[in-house]
């Protein structure tokens, strides 16, 4: 492995670890200061996590909520990029290590986000998708589409029900969303994509541990949610839990089974792996405990921000949302400036700015300070919020044409199977 | 081997194989006629092929150039489309063979269209990529963009300069489209994104084995075109053909070579290897001889069109463009449904439309009868021409919303490594 540093500077210098919602906050929060900052990311764009669903359901395509990270920091002088998978971290030595070599750093911010967690369960891991990444989106996609094209040519009943169950693991937003997405693609397009096929044969099921979806939202809405989904032809099953899969066979953990070839897997993240590498304190989430300035510690100039942080305040950790990455990451990249400018850090207070879910046209709920909506109302609250978030106007303005597109027409124009 | 024919019925089987240009048009020509009529493909969607030079360059998303099959034929009450791999066909037996079992026909239309050949150079097949399919433009659209991220962490400069050489293989419209579209990521787009690099470093050759581009072209129209590639920085080397490529190095037939990890490879296709499989007469692109009405001698039954059909016409083959395919097609769906009715087939006459040809931005070439267009006025030829021929009115929306924003902005929104 050989040392790819510049030669010596006079700033010091920044690495941050991921380019999602906290790393790119931070990046952009750092450009000015006398800093010299490093984002390091796997892949070479920034991806709007949040509608990785609807790449799944045939709604978006790939290309319309990633946008390249060097075109996004080309404004910032100060912040370089480099397309890198980080496999270590040598604390003691101020490293992080690449496949493309070291990189030494006088302030480090861990934003590595989280994975999909199947618990432990091997057989689920192996035949179940969940939706943290386009790789996992796009194989949903090509899956779900797949299936319809086997059942339209399946002589046995029993083998089209089997192949037309499709099973979504987590009443979470993720799973509400998910569930609500495929309910669209499904009775809305693909019903009038293959008149052969009877969709009263086509079962989607939405599976949840505890015995009410959403648990981040007030009772009501969450009641709300499940009748919507219901309408939608979306059966809820209540305390279900995914044992196994075989990719024919779903056993649940109270011993029943359910024949189906499609697992949407919702019901669990845990912080990135890299995390787990470092030795340092975690909750079992896998999420590095980090003191009231996001401080690693006996680290002080190691951060950790977003998903793979874990920071309690009222009672309980903060959730693995957005909101938090972000303000998580605003208070990282000031402290690192505190630091390096000799002042003390400062410690997190997060406000809450509320939660939204989509269920589907003009339905979603939204829970935000004392005020609640269902309906109409938080469907467009939810729509203008996610395109204002969108990175790149370019994004915004194609997701809006394929939103209206599909709103209008009851289409969804990307339900290509692709190999690769 | 199941056999999945739905019950007796009283119209002829009509069965067309492949979706692409020759296919889709014969399925919508014989809509309405008192034929049950099922389309094949490998893929679940229609590909415009013209444009996956864009997909490879980064201009364009996948989505936004193919369009799934069952909606294009929804309107259609006696067209069937089925997603199925077509290995063989039972011409005694009049039965298509695919991997969801055996489908009989009355008659049968073979569009099968064509793929990249690599002359049996086993080298180049194993490490240059051709321009045949989505996969292909990913393909290359991510090894693209990874040379470039990989050359701005490399120290070395000779490996730096490997990394940075790219090498488009063949002078016809795909290799010259391919060229001009490479300089105009490289020069324009990626220049901006790699602050680190010195673009003198980068190399673009373009190498032709004859010595001139474009031979569907007037000579004055293929030297404009070579004029205006070299202005955006491309190299063309006439009389250059490839002989090895082992990843590193290019060997070419001359004994020169050139340090490059890269080979867009547009030197050569031929048609697709289920011809070769049927026992039938075929040219040395492995094209099925047909009569001047598309029958295949001693099958009065199979028609072939499109880029796997060989019809000499005016002293040589028809080239393997979609005009010809499209033409083709027509003519055979009316063939099958003349034979159906009991009637004569007719005989092909082909009228060449016209040849076109983009370079890059406002410049293209073009020769229509007796006309010859150069610059601005062939380019919006070519861009009003390849919008109208998009199909689904939202694909030509959204690709004209990405021409203009590259066009005014000089950016290429869509460039993103993408793993699957």
């Amino acid at each position: 492995m050989t040392s790819n540093n510049p030669p010596a500077r006079a700033n010091p210098a920044v690495v941050i670890v991921g380019g999602g919602f906290a790393g790119l906050q931070a990046a952009k929060a750092l450009s000015g200061e006398p800093l010299d900052v490093i984002l390091l990311d796997r892949n070479n764009y920034h991806l709007f996590q949040p509608l990785l669903y609807q790449v799944a359901t045939a709604g978006l395509g790939p290309e319309d909520i990633s946008y390249p990270l060097r075109a996004i920091l080309r404004g910032y002088g100060n912040v370089a990029f480099r397309m890198a998978d980080v496999c270590g971290v040598d604390l003691a030595g101020r490293r992080v290590l690449t496949d493309g070599g070291a990189i030494s750093y006088d302030y480090l911010l861990l934003a590595v986000g989280a994975e999909t967690s199947f618990f432990g369960l091997e057989s689920v891991a192996a035949n179940a998708v969940g939706l943290k990444n386009l790789a996992d989106a796009l194989t949903l996609r090509n899956h779900i589409l797949r299936m319809f094209e086997l059942a339209s040519r399946e002589q046995d009943p029993a083998i089209r029900r089997e192949l037309l169950t499709f099973v979504v693991a987590g009443g979470g937003a993720t799973g509400v969303e998910s569930a609500g997405g495929l309910a669209e693609l499904v009775h809305l397009v693909l019903a009038k994509d293959y008149p052969e096929l009877d969709f009263a044969e086509v079962s989607l099921i939405l599976l949840e541990g505890g015995d009410r979806l959403l648990l981040a939202l007030p009772a009501s809405l969450a009641a709300y949610a499940a009748r919507a989904l219901r309408k939608m032809r979306v059966e809820i099953r209540f305390r279900s839990r995914v044992a196994g899969f075989d990719s024919r066979t779903i056993t649940l953990a109270d011993g029943a089974a359910i024949a189906a070839r499609t697992i949407v897997w919702a019901a669990g993240v845990k912080a990135a792996a890299l995390i787990a590498t470092l030795g340092v304190p975690a909750d079992r989430l896998g999420r590095a405990i980090v003191a009231e300035t996001l401080q690693l510690p006996g680290h002080p100039e190691v951060f950790v921000a977003g998903d793979a942080a874990c920071r309690e305040q009222d009672g309980g950790p903060l959730p693995m949302i957005a909101p938090v990455a972000v303000q998580q990451a605003i208070l990282a990249a000031a402290n690192i400036a505190a630091l390096a400018a000799g002042r003390q850090p400062a410690a997190l207070v997060y406000k809450d700015p509320g939660t939204l879910a989509t269920i589907g046209r003009s339905t979603a709920v939204a829970a935000i300070g004392r005020w609640r909506f269902a309906g109409f109302t938080a469907w467009l609250l939810w729509l203008v919020i996610h395109l204002i978030r969108l990175v790149g106007f370019r994004n915004r303005f194609i997701v809006t044409i394929n939103w209206a597109w599909d709103y209008f027409f009851y289409e969804r124009a990307i339900r290509l199977i692709l190999r690769i």
